[in-house]
């Protein structure tokens, strides 16, 4: 089963937008067993619009369209359909109705241009939009779907989860599509893939591998497609199993965990808290943690002592090691690491002092040289890297690497 | 004239990689002036990539191929196009003694696989590629242009500004095109629109205006297209001019700026510097500060204070004062600046204090209520705003805001 996704909009077509939607709707396809031949990014103009989806009639079982859904004059996604499929737009009482809720909902009246959108064209099945105003819509045509999308992303979003995505499950008997994705941490994709060589070997043909990796993390997809779902399901838990015992010092998690999540919900399940002294990575660390919601109840806070005297006046690192090692050193940053620790009266910090670049490199400690230390309740352990020349790549990569770090502290 | 860009690589298709590369062509295309038609993202299959290439040759004057460049057996664009102009591969020593000086410099002997690279469809033009092995082509047919890149995004940009889009240039009497985009910080973008409605209605013709809205940040683009480059460059100017008299208050910079480097410059030039007492968001400013290279000169540090008990030990903020107002308030937020002001010793300090949800709203103050305050030399003085609903924007649209209330300071 193939399917083709056609954005249209001119601000795909300059550059001011880039095409998000696509990639994450293919993903979704994908992951119900629908294969995307094709994407095609068109302008908001009828000859382009009617000439792109008959090229994809052509080729493809079903047609995903988004864009050019609004109730301005530019948007003429609607008026191009009805030519296309020779009818006419109808206003439709339900849709109006979901509309008119939903502006009662922001204590608004619905204006005209907006009862507009109510209109849809005759052959179509509307599909509810909970998070807009302008109905996603259904449409069948020799056995071919079309399906037409707002491209406002969280309202093509929740429309491709909560209708269409079932819809197509439901119309055409797709074959069963498994996914489990492995999140690895501390080992360059080569490496890893060294060292999974033969298991990589021994899977299962129906399995297919994909190493996906972003600065610090490396992710193992495994997809199984085949006819029974719990068969594939067993394969891949059995196969994930295998490679929990090959590395299991590179696995923090699977599927959409995020490390300062895991990190969090670790710590607060243990009723634990933790702070970081951060130099190199700036308050990176930081940020990454109190991005989860509800993350004040077990972080404290941070010192983020990008100059020397802060280190030694606020964090009381002794000025004779600074001098003696450098602030890049397993000396200096073992006592941020200890004494934020006890500065915040936590249980756990972390501490960061490295080179991030471009400038600052020595022989001694080129760009990318990292010391990261982690201290516990009674101890501490300081670990040194060397990362690349690009400054915000490390700032990444010795921020995953620090949660990382501190995440084997605290199972 | 007209271009189409075709982005070829099954990463694409089952969504793992977003297509970014697209939306950098397309605007560099539109500032030389060339549009773009169709951007369509294709797999690695021969017959689809020749039905592609066919089907842009029928539309546009010029064709930009990215992607399957790559040295193993499943990039097969090369030998595609050499099919489609129905000619061979040839060796080509140029390429050769050019990828030869790419590995000597990372100290690497050519592989054989490597050697294969300078292989090249016999009609074409090679581009060299700076950054790595492939080579770029340039294909002229019936006066139509085939450009074929890597899909690998840095490569890919230096074989564009260095090659392609000054070959294009030349090639083609291009009209002449300026730009100029003008950021503004503290205003929606409906309240922006009009304010400067009668300016922007008293636009000569030949300009377009385009607003481009992120958290915090609306930036306004004039693009102007005509004969002579500088009588356009004359008119955006004067209208940039008057764009500043009506809206002094709101514009922080122009085009690339960040506003993060423009304040470290301004510091910088007056050699002063900054510290930040962050609560709501939670290292985010200090990490924006440090992603700019050398801020180490003017950026001391932070005190990151998400528990009270940090805000009172660590800041020294009255106890009493949180008790009686709460921490979002403007008392504790001016205590944060100003005591991380003396506490740093530096000439000016952020604070931030607020809601960023999604939990921990109340009636008075509901999710996005935001005190920032800001620490001169001789003074502090703090601002209420109340943001979203969205924790991840609200942490941006504070930080980008705070950093602004600075700038303003400072100059």
């Amino acid at each position: 089963m193939q399917a083709e996704i056609i954005t249209i909009g001119d601000e795909l077509l300059i550059g001011q937008v880039v095409d998000t939607n696509s990639a994450w709707m293919a993903q979704q396809l994908n992951l119900v067993g629908i294969d995307v031949y094709q994407i095609t990014s068109v302008s908001d103009q009828k000859q382009h619009i009617l000439k792109s989806l008959s090229d994809a009639e052509q080729e493809v079982d079903i047609i995903i369209i988004t864009g050019g859904l609004g109730p301005t004059n530019d948007d003429i996604t609607k008026k191009t359909l009805c030519e296309f499929f020779n009818t006419t737009l109808v206003f439709n009482e339900n849709t109006y109705q979901k509309i008119q809720s939903f502006f009662k909902s922001l204590n608004l009246k619905v204006t005209e241009i907006n009862k507009a959108q109510a209109e849809i064209p005759a052959n179509c099945e509307p599909i509810t939009n909970n998070c807009g105003t302008a109905p996603g819509m259904w449409f069948e045509k020799n056995n071919k779907i079309f399906v037409s999308m707002p491209g406002v992303p969280f309202e093509m979003k929740q429309m491709m989860e909560e209708s269409i995505l079932p819809k197509l499950k439901n119309k055409f008997k797709l074959s069963a599509v498994c996914h489990k994705t492995i999140l690895t941490q501390g080992i360059g994709e080569s490496f890893l893939s060294e060292i999974i060589a033969n298991w990589e070997k021994a899977l299962p043909s129906y399995i297919k591998l994909a190493y996906l990796p972003s600065p610090g993390i490396v992710r193992l997809r495994m997809t199984a497609k085949g006819n029974d779902e719990n068969t594939l399901l067993n394969e891949i838990k059995k196969q994930t199993e295998f490679l929990q015992q090959i590395i299991p010092d590179y696995i923090y998690g699977y599927d959409n965990d995020r490390l300062e999540a895991i990190v969090g919900k670790l710590l607060k399940n243990k009723n634990e808290t933790i702070a970081t002294a951060e130099s190199c990575t700036g308050g990176y660390i930081a940020h990454l943690i109190t991005s989860i919601p509800g993350s004040s109840v077990y972080f404290k806070g941070s010192v983020i002592c990008y100059a020397n005297e802060i280190k030694t006046k606020l964090l009381g690192v002794n000025k004779e090691s600074i001098i003696a090692n450098g602030a890049v050193s397993e000396e200096v940053v073992k006592q941020m690491a200890l004494n934020i620790r006890n500065l915040f009266n936590v249980d756990y910090a972390i501490a960061t002092s490295g080179v991030a670049g471009p400038d600052g490199g020595t022989e001694n400690k080129p760009v990318g040289t990292t010391w990261i230390a982690i201290a516990n309740k009674t101890d501490v352990f300081a670990k040194k890297f060397t990362f690349g020349e690009n400054r915000e790549r490390n700032i990444q990569r010795a921020s995953i690497t620090a949660l990382n770090m501190l995440r084997k502290q605290i199972v």
